[in-house]
């Protein structure tokens, strides 16, 4: 009896040394994403609204973690919920872009991968209905990082990612927002409500972080302006030796403080935890500066930061523990 | 006598400290510029050649140096160093500019203000004479930080910067890379001679640093592809609590590493000195990623580095203490 027991376990512990999926499944898996960040006032919310959006939200997170659960990589995670972000009018990035000065939508995308750090990015694209998935093309299928504008779409193109006619990104209320926003640049008043940016950041069984941006811009802009998320260390970044981190706010200002990679450096350097850097760059550092908005992150372990010195952000996270969260306001 | 003396020595004190400029002349300035890191052969380069590039170098870092000396700030030394080093054919930068697969020209360029730590980016010119210009004017006279192709050629316009027409950028040396370009490519051979910038550091009277970098991209480069200039905590960052970056070399790799903020990020968190700090980057990580390249720097203490992976570097420094250097090769 002794005996049957003693091989019984033997041949046990034979299988689960065969099984690394077994073993894998000790192994933690996270994700956060975000629709923006901004003044996101309750008064204007109605439930009806409200409901939408977190609905999307949740639809995009358990998206992205069914991909990580089942073993599928943080690069296949983060572009999928991005996708779903990116086909949702609710959010400023694909279907719901927002328009341009000229009446157009400008987009741009961008994509990292903390194992290896290669990157993806685009902008400037007038035609491409997913560009996070342009974006990946560039990182995967190119020699190159960042392209823009009609060379990326004559890449695009080549690669067989799908365009679509300008109309496509016409939706009556942000065709609204731009005849409000120039009625009161005529009216010579501050803009408002300029955020908006969809994200998502994930950690997968194989410890790989990765991270993906996408956006439509700003309401009313000009001269090819292009903001922070394709702008690798800014608005985008991923490094399996610290955090993945994908940031949506004043653009401007999230480049000039490196915002993503400044998170990542004072983790590598400065020995600071994934949230503590979160906040000393977004509560402390760009609100010394003047620069509203917030970021999402994960680190290696599974943890999940998403701070923001805005009112709101649209915001869900799954972390190591299957805790699940998903959020507008900032209290 | 003794009154006498007590007076005239009260009346000197009262002068000096009227005389900020006296003050000031105790305060370092410093200043380097590059003009593009490479596979710079030695059999390649002529007498007559050698001593052109050396003759250039020395302009534009003089020229520079004599802004800093005179209490000029650091923004406009770098900004004439670029701009005189934009206009010599013999660097890859606005005259001397390398053509796209498409036979054109495609122009970037960005500024940093370490003071402020305001900037400015242009990417994918084909008509702006000067592109430095124009950065530092999106730093100066717009709201936002970094603008791409018509759209930033249209605020050129709007901001009285010269425009020229495509030709002024033709030279026959640069054209003949494009037909041995594009003939290698035919035979599949790997491409060469790929790397080529300007930039400039600085360090002024006031102790505020400044970057700038200018370059005409790839030779037979695609896709609207944009390299590591424009891009801010790339090629180019400035920070009086660090130092002032100008990066030449693999773009891709430049941009994924996020070279001139790491820089500054190990001094800022790890306490390293500028020539460690960007030794470590260029010399280790970016070897063990494959990136060629090299940078150069300023700290706020007038310490000049420059720092390279490849053979040779075109470059001049004027330190702190009044040090000349003006080389091409690494040994």
């Amino acid at each position: 009896m002794t005996r049957l027991v003693t091989r019984l376990v033997a041949t046990l512990m034979a299988v689960a040394a065969s099984l690394p999926a077994a073993q894998a499944a000790d192994q933690p898996v996270a994700i956060a994403i975000h629709g923006g960040a901004g003044t996101i006032s309750r008064s204007q919310m109605t439930a009806e609204r409200e409901k939408a959006y977190l609905a999307a939200l949740q639809d995009a997170v358990e998206a992205g973690h069914r991909i990580l659960e089942s073993g599928g990589s943080s690069l296949d995670a983060v572009t999928e919920a991005v996708r779903l972000l990116e086909d949702s009018p609710l959010f400023n990035a694909g279907k719901g872009a927002v328009f341009t000065h000229d009446g157009r939508n400008e987009l741009d995308a961008a994509i990292m991968d903390g194992a290896t750090l290669n990157a993806g990015a685009v902008a400037g694209l007038h035609h491409v209905r997913n560009p996070i998935q342009l974006a990946r093309a560039v990182m995967e299928k190119s020699a190159h990082v960042f392209m823009v504008g009609d060379g990326a779409e004559e890449f695009a193109l080549e690669q067989g990612i799908r365009l679509v006619p300008r109309d496509y990104f016409y939706t009556e209320e942000r065709w609204q927002r731009l005849q409000n926003a120039r009625e009161r640049e005529r009216a010579a008043l501050p803009q408002t409500d300029k955020f908006g940016t969809v994200g998502a950041v994930a950690l997968d069984r194989a410890g790989n972080l990765a991270a993906a941006t996408s956006t439509g811009g700003l309401t009313n802009k000009r001269y090819g302006r292009i903001g922070d998320v394709p702008v690798i260390g800014a608005g985008t970044y991923a490094n399996n030796a610290a955090c993945a981190i994908s940031a949506t706010g004043d653009g401007e200002y999230f480049i000039r403080s490196v915002v993503a990679y400044d998170i990542a450096a004072r983790m590598m350097y400065a020995d600071a935890k994934l949230e503590q850097a979160a906040t000393e760059v977004i509560g402390t550092k760009l609100v010394d500066m003047g620069g509203g908005g917030g970021v999402i992150g994960v680190d290696r372990y599974g943890n999940v930061a998403m701070v923001m010195n805005t009112p709101g952000m649209y915001r869900a996270s799954i972390d190591a523990n299957g805790q699940r969260v998903v959020r507008i306001f900032a209290d």
